[in-house]
C-alpha cells in the first residue's frame, strides 16, 4: 500500500513532451514516486491503494523546480554599491573603498556558521516558496579553508532544515582573495589542500571555477580539474561570461557536467559541449543586472542539441535574483528561449547539470517525490507570469514543505 | 491620544531625500499619519502618546507602494498564446484563431462580476503581498457598457475587500472591439453615452485611451478628452509606445496627469510634458515581454525635470507582471533609471500620476497611513533584490492588511 496518493486536474511529467495528464494521480512511497498517470488507469480505487488520499480541486502538478547555480550563502548584501555603481561609480572606485567581492569575502569570513545560516535561510525560503525543491549552492566567498568549510556546512544545513535536496559545489577558485600573498600558493592551497580536506568531510558534491581574464586561467582551472578527477568529483565551469576564453570547450574537454553563462561561447565551444553532453546553464539575472548586450548562443546550442538549463545565479554582486521562475522568464524574454525550453531548463536539464538526472527533474516512478501544485492551468503559466508566488503547495521527498494560504472564497486561478 | 505608534530602526519618508530616520516613530490617528520622525523627538513617552505601541526590532519602514497603471481585471489569461507567439505564430495567426485582445474581451464580457472578482483578487493580492497599498485599475476589456461597468465595479470591490486605495480609470478607447459595426458609432457610444453613465455611478476616477496607429487617433482621443473635461475627470494616455504619434505632447496639451509608455516620445513631447507637469509612467514589463529595442527617453525626461513613475502595466497580453518591485528593477536595468528614481517612481511620483500627491506617496503628517515594514535595511534593497517577497507587514489606512510569517529563529535580513 502506498503512503499517499495525490490527485489533481492536470499534471505535467516534465521532460520533452509538453502533454498533460488530465485527472492525474501521483503516488508516493517513502520519498519516491510509486505511480504517475491518470486516475482512470489506477489498478484499484484510490482509498484501496494508499493510506492517505489528497485531492486538489484545481491546480497543476509539475516536477519540483531545480535551481542549479547559486551563490546563496554569503554575509551582508551589496545594494548600496549597486546603487553607487548605477549612479556612475566605477568598479575601481568601489574596490578602492573595500567593496565588491572583497567585501562579501570579509563579511563571510567574519560571520559564524549560525550567522551565515540565518542570512541564507530566508533567501532559500524565497526560492522554496515558489517551487524550488533542489538547490545547488557554491562556496567561494570564504577563499580560505575555514570559511569555505563554513559555507558548505551552511549549505548542508539548509538542505536538512528545508527538507530539500542541496548539492554543494566547491568554488575555491572564485576570485583571488585580496589578501593572497602569492597567486600560485593560493591556488596550490585551494586545490591540493582545502579541496581534499573538504571532500573527505563529505562537504563537496562537485567543483567549479571562475574561468575569465579577470579570474583564473585555463591552466589554473585544469589543475583544479585534475585534482577533482582524482577525487572522483564532477566538474562545472563559469565559462565565457565576459569574453571568449574557450571556456565551454575547456569544460567539455574535461567532461564537465555543465558550462555556465556562455555569453561569448563560439561555435567551437558549442560543438565541444554537444560532443561531451555538457549542459549549458543560462544565467539571465547577471546579464540583466550588468546590462550586458551579448547574449549566449541559444540558437546554436539548440541546433547542436545541447541541453539548456536556467538558474538564478543568486549572488550579492551581479544577480540578486530571488525567483527561479523569473530567471526562466528572463531567459525567454532576453535570451529567446522557447517556453518549453525554459520549463525543461528549470527541471530536467537543471537535474542533468547537477548529475541528478536519474533521480530528479521529472515525475517518473522511482524518482524522488519532488513536485509542486501550482495555482495555474498550463505549464506555460509558470513562465508567462513574472514575479509573484504561484506555488500553492511544495512537496519534497513526499513531504509537504511549503503551503500557501489561499484567499477566502476565490479559485486562485491565474 | 494617538491610536497607534509604530517604531522601527529605520524609516524612509519618501520624496526627494534618500535620508533615513534612524530609530523612527510613526503615529497613526484614524487612517492618517499623526507623527513621523525620530523616537527621541517625541514629546512624551510612547505609551503616554498612543493607545497601542508596536515595535519592529528590525526592518525598514517606507511609504506603501503605488501601482499607477494596471489592467488587472480580466477573465482568462493568454499564456498559451504567449507560448505560440514565441514559437513563431504571428499576431495575425493568433487573431485569426480568435486570440489576442478579442479573446480577453469575449471572456470578460461573458464573466459575471463575481467571476471577474474571483480572478482578479489573487492577482491583486500578489501585489499587496509585496507592499502595494494603492492600485490603479483600468477598464477596457469590456468595450460595451455593461462589461465596462462590471470591470469598474470589480475594481471598487477589490479596494474595499483588500483595504487599499483603488483608483479606477475608464479605458473605453482601449481597442475597437471585434464586433463594432461602425468606428464612429463605437466612439460616440463609448465617449458620449457610457462615460457619463459610469461617471454618474461614481465608477470613474479618470479616463485613459490607447493612442497608437493600431488603436485611436489624436482626434478620437480629443473627443474623449473634451467630454472628460466637461465631467471634470482627469486625463491619462497610452502614448508613443510603438511609434511616435506625438502622444506625449497631446496628453500634455490637455493637462493630462500622465502619459504612459513613451518609448518613441521625442524632445518636443518631453518639453510639453515638463511644461504641463505631466508624469511619465514607465512600463518596462511590456518592453521586456514584447522584446522591444527602443527605450523611453529617460535622460531627456530627467533633464527636463519630468517626474517619472514606474508601474506593472499588469495585463494578459503584454505584461503579465505580478510584482511592482520587479517593474522598478526592470526600469533600472532596462531603462537606466537610478535607484532613487525607481523608488520615487513607485511612491511619490506614482501618486502624482493618480492625482493623489496630497494624500499618498510619502510619509508625512496628515497623509494616509499607508506604509510597509520590509525585511530590508536600505531602500536600495527594494530595487536590488529581484522577485521574492520582501514585505513583512503592509499597513493601509492605519490597518495591517498583510502579514508574512517569518522563518523561525532567523533575522530575515536580506
Amino acid at each position: 500500500m502506498w503512503d499517499c496518493l495525490w490527485m489533481a486536474p492536470r499534471l505535467w511529467m516534465g521532460g520533452a513532451s509538453m502533454a498533460l495528464i488530465e485527472d492525474a494521480a501521483l503516488a508516493v512511497q517513502g520519498d519516491r514516486i510509486a505511480y504517475v498517470g491518470a486516475v482512470k488507469d489506477l489498478p484499484d480505487a484510490p482509498t484501496q491503494l494508499a493510506r492517505e488520499v489528497k485531492r486538489y480541486a484545481d491546480g497543476l502538478l509539475t516536477p519540483g523546480l531545480i535551481d542549479c547555480h547559486t551563490h546563496i550563502v554569503f554575509a551582508g548584501n551589496r545594494s548600496d554599491e549597486y546603487q553607487q555603481r548605477l549612479a556612475g561609480a566605477s568598479y575601481a572606485d568601489i574596490a578602492a573603498k573595500g567593496g565588491g567581492i572583497a567585501r562579501s569575502v570579509r563579511l563571510t569570513r567574519s560571520a559564524s556558521v549560525d550567522e551565515l545560516y540565518a542570512q541564507a535561510l530566508p533567501r532559500a525560503r524565497q526560492l522554496v516558496a515558489d517551487g524550488v525543491t533542489t538547490l545547488e549552492i557554491k562556496s567561494g566567498y570564504g577563499l580560505e579553508l575555514e570559511a569555505e568549510r563554513n559555507m558548505l556546512k551552511v549549505a548542508r544545513r539548509l538542505g536538512r532544515s528545508l527538507g530539500i535536496t542541496v548539492r554543494t559545489t566547491y568554488l575555491g577558485l572564485h576570485s583571488l582573495p585580496f589578501d593572497a600573498a602569492d597567486r600560485r600558493a593560493y591556488i596550490d592551497a585551494a586545490v591540493n589542500d582545502w579541496l581534499p580536506h573538504l571532500a573527505s568531510e563529505g562537504l563537496v558534491d562537485a567543483v567549479d571555477a571562475y574561468h575569465e581574464g579577470i579570474a583564473f586561467s585555463a591552466e589554473e582551472v585544469e589543475r583544479l580539474y585534475v585534482k577533482a578527477a582524482a577525487l572522483n568529483l564532477p566538474l562545472r565551469l563559469h565559462a565565457d561570461q565576459l569574453s571568449n576564453q574557450q571556456g565551454a570547450a575547456l569544460a567539455a574537454r574535461h567532461g564537465a557536467l555543465s558550462a555556465d553563462h556562455l555569453e561569448y561561447t563560439d561555435a567551437r565551444g558549442v560543438k565541444a559541449m554537444a560532443g561531451a553532453g555538457t549542459v549549458a546553464v543560462l544565467l539571465p539575472g547577471a546579464f540583466l543586472v550588468l546590462k550586458e548586450k551579448r547574449k549566449p548562443p541559444v540558437s546554436a546550442l539548440r541546433e547542436a542539441g545541447v541541453a539548456m538549463a536556467v538558474a538564478t545565479d543568486l549572488n550579492p554582486g551581479t544577480s540578486p535574483l530571488l525567483s527561479l521562475r523569473t530567471a526562466a522568464h528572463l531567459a525567454v524574454s532576453l535570451f529567446d528561449l522557447q517556453v518549453d525550453e525554459a520549463l525543461r531548463g528549470m527541471t530536467e536539464h537543471a537535474a542533468s547539470a547537477l548529475g541528478l538526472q536519474d533521480s530528479h527533474g521529472t515525475l517518473a516512478v522511482g524518482k524522488r517525490a519532488d513536485f509542486v501544485c501550482w495555482d495555474a492551468e498550463l505549464p506555460s503559466d509558470l513562465i508567462y507570469w513574472i514575479g509573484g508566488t504561484l506555488a500553492r503547495e511544495v512537496i519534497a521527498g513526499g513531504s509537504v514543505i511549503q503551503h500557501r494560504a489561499r484567499a477566502n472564497g476565490t479559485s486562485e486561478r491565474y
